[in-house]
């Protein structure tokens, strides 16, 4: 998101020196919105409009810049007050940016950070990609659970400045073992009684994942308990982070567009479109393409089995293309719609039989009427009224397998544990191509002899 | 989600009224979870438990159980105990199940709500499906900006038992406008200076969205600046509800699988696919599989033109398929690279130089490596090698080609004001397939004379 209103101020303020004005800038807006009007700026002359306000505030519209500003400041601004801004970042974005520095230059800086963070941003390196661990943040509001509700406000108000957000307030024995949790609003709805300890307060039943857990998982459970955070625990149910709704939601975007990939046959990217290497995205197209160029070379196959038909009757070529993409598009309508549903978890495997019999009604539907359509092109084409008949008849038989096939074939791949999105349209497509092919050849000899 | 462990303690208690032990396990465990317990007995029973606990937990777990066990309670038991745990419930969930109720029903429980209630569910009932004011809740703390830090505790212990969690405070003049936001951890940090007034401290740069804004643009604005719920204003800025984060990973959910579902060609369901009508299922697939249809039409139209060669090199009729299905993948392919990026933001229009310029550099790439494949193939059923090179020159040109317009055309739909997605993967491979015949037999006719 670009705002290019006030650039010209912005570079005028800089040019003079104005440092009141561009305190204002800075402290006036929302910070996210504070960024969108600096978004056009160089990331050197942004840095330097930061340098009027606050380290708190100035790590805050920080966050909101587009990575290749972060990334540039990073590597090239005063590592002394490069340094102070990592500091000042929630220690999950932290992590996710030093991964992008230069050995050297993460030498560099975390040199000149104090002892704990850089602790915690080395412990945090360690968790692999799309495990909670690598998703958590290590700020969170810890209370020992012998304080009383009084007690707890006046730790927490000492521990807010370091904290993003208040989520939950989770209650913990000395060892810093998770016993319990309590929300914002039962604190406060017990100041009226501020001798109750947290003990005696908490929910003791707290749902927790544990730092070697996917990132499905995570998302998973805080959507099914409507969570706004979810607590990290090691081995030894140590609380050593929260996961918050914000990198939940980019997880579930993250998964759907993964499916959403899979589902047109190409290999999950681990960056975005625009950023992925070109090698890289031929590679996670190509492995698809040439397995589902093999899968097409048995349509020629199959093709040549018919020699004879083909030669007799070459107006029954007309209509293959026409044939397959019938059979083609609805199998994918269906494999889309099954492998959606089961990742929204509406659809389980236990649901087979209802699937099957909806996909039988609902192709006899379609297969029905395109297969009307086809007869009456194919009065126009074909030699005779009974030849006629190859069409329409292939094109129903045609869709209820594209109907069955598209089905099937996800929940067998999830009945084998394999991802459905695996069964992708494509590969739907090239199955039902053969028998594409096979049906219409074999109708055209049942019913032409 | 179901659990079973539980479930014949559970009849066991129900059979013998043992009142202690199911208030007990109502209240041990976290509500999600309780729920999952219960998830397998009969609504009635279900309901039977739930009244041996508070009202407030009652909805709580209530709020767990799915769609078809909430509304049989709704329609089954005691208008008197349902009007009361309706009364309970958080305002945007009630006005969805009330929805889904018969009118009779629903007039009857109406009448047992306080008129406060029943206005509420009127006035959030009256906002069209996918606006704002649909998926807000009217559940939100207000303070008067007069008040001081410690009074706004005191105003807080007050309102937090209506409350279902506190995300922000929200701070209002005299007529209920939104004039700023104060968060739990600045209050928090403020209690040292009990004596500052809330307009002092709170952000007045505040982002809302009206009523009447579009869901996507509510979770846009949510993920763009990170919030944990976003203020819901009337045209006179007002302040009349939130929309919270968990209703936000819902839209993005939605979303995506609308978009997952037009890619595939079919137009979005208002339902689950398990409980959408049959008849609406046919028809939102049956029009675009009836327009795909014309497309594939014109195939054979194309195939017409080139008799002649058809009947003479009959072999060329085998790797119609082939040819086909490399074009509409890797078009497949790229059309949905280029829709998911720029659903996500990733893309935007501008960047369709960029774009290009890499679809042709991996075109090539795949195109070479799949013509390739096709060589070799051919040079077995060709009659000659000259022949042969008939099929890896289409194979270049025709993936050429799909990687081309999967990519342009979203672009140029998007370009149009209409939704990327419409340009579905059949819709392309349609295209496609028409450019693969046309160009398949002039390469024939420039190879072979």
């Amino acid at each position: 998101m670009i705002n290019t209103l006030f650039l010209p101020e912005l570079r005028e303020m800089l040019e003079f020196q104005q440092a009141g004005e561009l305190k204002e800038f800075c402290e006036a807006l929302n910070p996210g919105r504070t960024a969108e009007y600096m978004a056009g700026l160089t990331p050197a002359e942004a840095w330097q409009v930061l340098q009027h306000t606050t380290p708190v505030l100035r790590a805050e519209i920080f966050e909101f810049f587009d990575l290749d500003h972060k990334l540039a400041i990073l590597n090239d601004q005063d590592p002394q007050e490069v340094a102070e801004l990592l500091g000042g970042l929630p220690a999950d974005d932290r992590v996710d940016l030093v991964q992008e520095l230069s050995e050297q230059r993460v030498a560099r800086l975390l040199a000149l950070l104090p002892a704990e963070d850089r602790r915690d941003i080395r412990r945090l390196q360690s968790f692999a990609e799309g495990t909670a661990g690598a998703l958590m943040t290590t700020e969170v509001a810890k209370l020992d659970e012998r304080l009383t509700v009084r007690e707890a406000f006046d730790e927490l108000s000492r521990q807010a400045e370091q904290l993003e957000t208040i989520y939950y307030l989770y209650v913990v024995d000395e060892s810093e073992r998770l016993r319990g949790v309590v929300s914002g609003r039962q604190l406060v709805s017990s100041l009226a009684r501020p001798n109750t300890r947290l003990q005696d307060l908490m929910e003791t039943d707290v749902i927790v994942v544990e730092t070697s857990d996917d990132q499905e998982k995570v998302a998973e459970l805080v959507e099914r308990y409507n969570m706004l955070a979810i607590p990290v625990v090691d081995k030894g149910r140590r609380l050593v982070g929260i996961i918050t709704h914000d990198d939940v939601i980019d997880v579930v975007r993250e998964e759907l567009t993964e499916d959403a990939h899979r589902i047109a046959a190409v290999a999950p990217l681990e960056d975005g479109y625009l950023r992925i290497n070109l090698l890289q995205l031929g590679w996670k197209r190509g492995i698809w393409l040439t397995i589902l160029f093999f899968a097409a070379l048995l349509t020629a196959i199959a093709l040549r089995q018919f020699d004879e038909e083909l030669e007799k009757y070459t107006w029954l070529v007309l209509f293959i293309p026409l044939i397959i993409s019938s059979g083609g598009n609805s199998g994918t309508q269906s494999a889309t719609l099954v492998i959606t549903a089961m990742t929204s978890g509406e659809v389980r495997i236990r649901d087979w039989r209802t699937i099957l019999l909806r996909e039988i009604v609902v192709g006899l539907m379609l297969g029905g009427f395109l297969g009307l359509l086809g007869w009456l092109v194919s009065l126009a084409v074909a030699p005779d009224s009974t030849s006629a008949l190859v069409i329409p008849i292939t094109v129903l038989a045609v869709v209820m397998s594209g109907c069955l096939c598209g089905a099937t074939l996800p929940l067998i791949f999830k009945r084998l544990g394999l991802d459905p999105a695996l069964m992708s349209n494509p590969f739907v497509a090239g199955i039902v191509d053969i028998l594409g092919i096979v049906i219409y050849f074999n109708v055209a000899r049942g019913v032409m002899g």
